[in-house]
Formats: C-alpha cells, structure tokens, sequence
C-alpha cells in the first residue's frame, strides 16, 4: 500500500485487503474509489440490476454513491447522501452494501476483483460561480420561456427594430406583443428610456397592445417608479440560473437521460 | 508506480508523473481518475468557475468528463462523451484541458498538486435492467400522470370498489371520470374483463360518464377487440419508463439540481 493519512492507495489488491481499506474509509468518512468487475443491485421504489463488468464504485464522505461505466456521463446507479455503508468479505467476493431509510432503499455492489482501491481525505470549500452573458440570457428565455412568465411565447430575438436590436419580443399568454430588453447587472435608468424607445418604435408601425419589459437581476434607485411612469414592467431574472438553464439544455440535446420532465 | 497493462496507479506523484499517466491515459483512451487540489474553469453556452479545492477528476474512455467534490452525488462540473483531451505541465501546476467543437465548450482543470492518479483499461458490456412492481406503477402514474395521458389527474389509488381495488382513480381533461387497471406485463382477457366489472359496480353508484382504461406494457391476442366490445380503451404503458421516474423523484425529493424542468 502506499500512501500518506490523505491519500491511500493500492492496485491489484486481494478482496480482503481492498476490504481493509475500504472498511477504513467508511469509519473515517472518507472518499472512496473502487475499480473492479462487480454487479449492481438496487431494491427501493422501483429495482435494478447490473450485470457484471468492469467499472468504478465512488462513495463519497458524505454517504453518496456513484457507479460509473467507463463511458458516459451519468452514473449507471447513484444513491444521495444519507447512506450508510458496510462491507463484507465473502469466500470468493466482496459486497458493498449502501442502505438508506428514507424511503428504503439499498444498494449491493459485488466485487469478484478489485483493480485498484483509493481512500482519501479531501477538503473542497471553494466556491462554484456560474456565469451568464446578456445573449446567454436571452437564449435562456427562448430555451425555456417560463423563465420570464408563464405563457410566454417568443417570436424572435435580437430582432433588428430602430434605433437598434430588441433584445427578445414574443407574445404574452393573453396574445399581446412584449417586448424584452434583458441586462445582467441591476438596471438603470438607461434601460427603462431604452426599452421605451423600442416600445415607441414599434407602436409607431403596428397598431396592437405592446407590452414592455426589463428584465434584469435587480432595479437600480427610482427605476422602478421610471418603468411606471412610462407603462413598462419589470420581471426579476436571475443570469445564473440562465447559465443553469443552458447548460442543462447543451447536455439534454446530447443525452436523453436527464431530459425527461419529472412531475 | 504500480500496476499493470490493465491497472496504473500512483500516489502523491510529482505534477510531471501525473503528465506521463494522464497523457497515456489520453492516447489510449483508457478510464483516468486524477484526485488533487484543483480550480476548473468552464467556458461555453454559460461559463462557470470553482474555486481552489480538493476533488476528483473522472475522465472516461469516450470522452466524458466529471468532475466531483467530496459530497453529493451530482458532479460540480461535467462534459458528456465526444470531448478531446490534452495535459499541460507548467512551472507548478498540471492543466487538464477538454473541448467540445459543437457545440463549443471546454473545461480547464488546474491542479497545483495531485494525490492519486490512476489509469484504467475497464471492459463492461454488462446489461442495465430496471424493473418496477405493478404497485410502483401505480405510483408513479400518481407522481407524473401525463404517463397515462396528457391532462389526467389521479384521485385516489387502490381504491376500494367492490368487487376488490381500482388501481388509480382520476378524472380526465374534459373533467370524466377514469378508472385505471394496470398490468406490468402484457394484458390478457381476464385483465379487461376485471376492469369491465369495476366499471359497471361504478356505474350502478355514480351517475357520470366514465372511462376505463388498461394500461399495460402490451396486449395478448385479441383483447384490442374485447376491449372494443366492452367500450374500453388500452394505453401501452412501459414499466421500465415506470421504474425511471420513481428512481428520479426520489433522488429530486433530495436534491434540487436535476429536478428542474427543462424545455
């Protein structure tokens, strides 16, 4: 084995000493990483089986598990946080097993080798930051319209509409035409006078009900009463989960797995 | 290092070593674990940045890239399969490099020191099988009832009426009452028969117009034409689809980031 208190790792290791380590990391609450040719059985709500191959177990200090094929981003079976785990060294195999008791649920990796076990101690405080460009938000709104309000279909963006580009123009639910102007930083009092701009360029050549509309993380001092005073609306608009927003859609057109509405 | 053709594992290897591994690891496209102190840098539709801290990196043999913390089982950062691959040695730090051409996206993973590196050959054509009971059918009718049809609403489920359980009980988009009868395999006379009687004993109760419907992954022979005669319908309705949305409600209950729906 080699290795320091961080990290311990050994390859090719018999069952019972890649039961050692593993016991080890559990006690210790650790992250653990299993290389070998195992199954999978899940029982909770619905069940599962995986006949046996070659792949990775990942069990993470805070009670999460991952089996992982060697292709593909998602994880062939998973469990949240919350599990408790246990191993057993059986005559000719090793079995992992996960249980959870809120709903019921267990999972059984059987090991018949191991190729490689890893335990290690990791500290991750850093700070995920995601970031969205104005177009990204506008993609966003197109992707999923709901992000602006319920009912929302847009017709077009960056529309070209003197004196420049509408941002995102659409109907409402009650078929209005709105009008979006979208900023990514608190708005100000430029956006309110720019939007109406649009507004009057557009009411100037079609002869319907326009709405307009910033959308923006937040409203800058006395906008708010600006955007009333010209008849516009603010909608509150987060780039971050417009970033979220994209990046799931990039995956869903890729893979199916993640795509599916849930209730 | 330690290993085989098979298995290459080294702990606390200098930034260099790790070069060598990650970089054979590359060429011939074999499964690479890295675990370290690392910030990744995301740039494509949206962009995103982490922070400094300890992690795994995952990169598999198609491509795929993950990228986990010590806790949860959702990865931080991750790419599907299709990515390219490239390591940089610099003065004090790996960069671990992906791309994607369409859309355009890439990830920089920069470790300032590595404390597992491992390289794997995994082999798995093991065969995913995902089962559900006639009950977790039920249930997860009741969870997304768009499985049944768009617009149903479940009332109740294994409901009493004599003579036994109505399965799931709702009522339609035109506000019509509809019994279901699930069957986990293919539905034979018997099937349509017992829903035939559920319905009459309503009927002689209830003064309503009312549907009955077989939901079942298929039909035997003939019961298409029974169905007919009785004035009842069939929805083929998949178990395994069953089992996925029971296993994912679950994991949503208990985590925010996939339960999203997207577009």
């Amino acid at each position: 084995m080699s290795g320091t208190n961080k990290t311990t790792v050994l390859a090719n290791p018999t069952l019972a000493e890649a039961a050692s380590i593993i016991e080890r990391a559990f006690a210790g609450r650790r992250t653990l990483i299993v290389a070998g040719n195992c199954t999978v059985q899940y029982v909770g709500r619905a069940s599962s089986t995986l006949e046996l191959g070659e792949r990775l177990l990942i069990i993470k200090e805070d009670g999460a598990l991952l089996v992982h094929r060697p292709a593909g981003y998602e994880p062939v079976n998973w469990q949240p946080s919350g599990c408790f785990f246990h191993v057993q060294l059986k005559q000719d195999r090793l079995e992992v097993h996960g249980v959870r008791q809120k709903p019921r649920e267990s999972v059984k990796v059987t090991f018949d080798s191991v190729f490689m076990v890893s335990s290690l101690d990791l500290e991750d405080s850093g700070e995920f930051l995601l970031f969205a460009s104005e177009e990204d938000m506008h993609k966003a709104i197109l992707l999923k319209p709901s992000l602006l309000e319920e009912g929302f279909k847009p017709i077009s963006y960056e529309k070209k509409v003197e004196p420049g580009f509408v941002d995102v123009y659409g109907v409402d639910k009650d078929g209005k035409l709105v009008v979006v102007e979208v900023k990514r930083k608190t708005a100000g009092k430029e956006a309110a006078l720019q939007l109406a701009r649009y507004i009057d360029a557009i009411k100037a050549k079609a002869n319907r009900e326009l709405r307009g509309v910033l959308a923006a993380p937040s409203l800058g001092k006395d906008v708010q009463r600006l955007l009333e005073t010209l008849g516009l609306e603010f909608k509150a608009l987060d780039p971050k989960k417009c970033a979220e927003v994209l990046k799931k859609a990039e995956n869903a057109k890729l893979e199916t797995f993640f795509t599916e509405e849930l209730p």
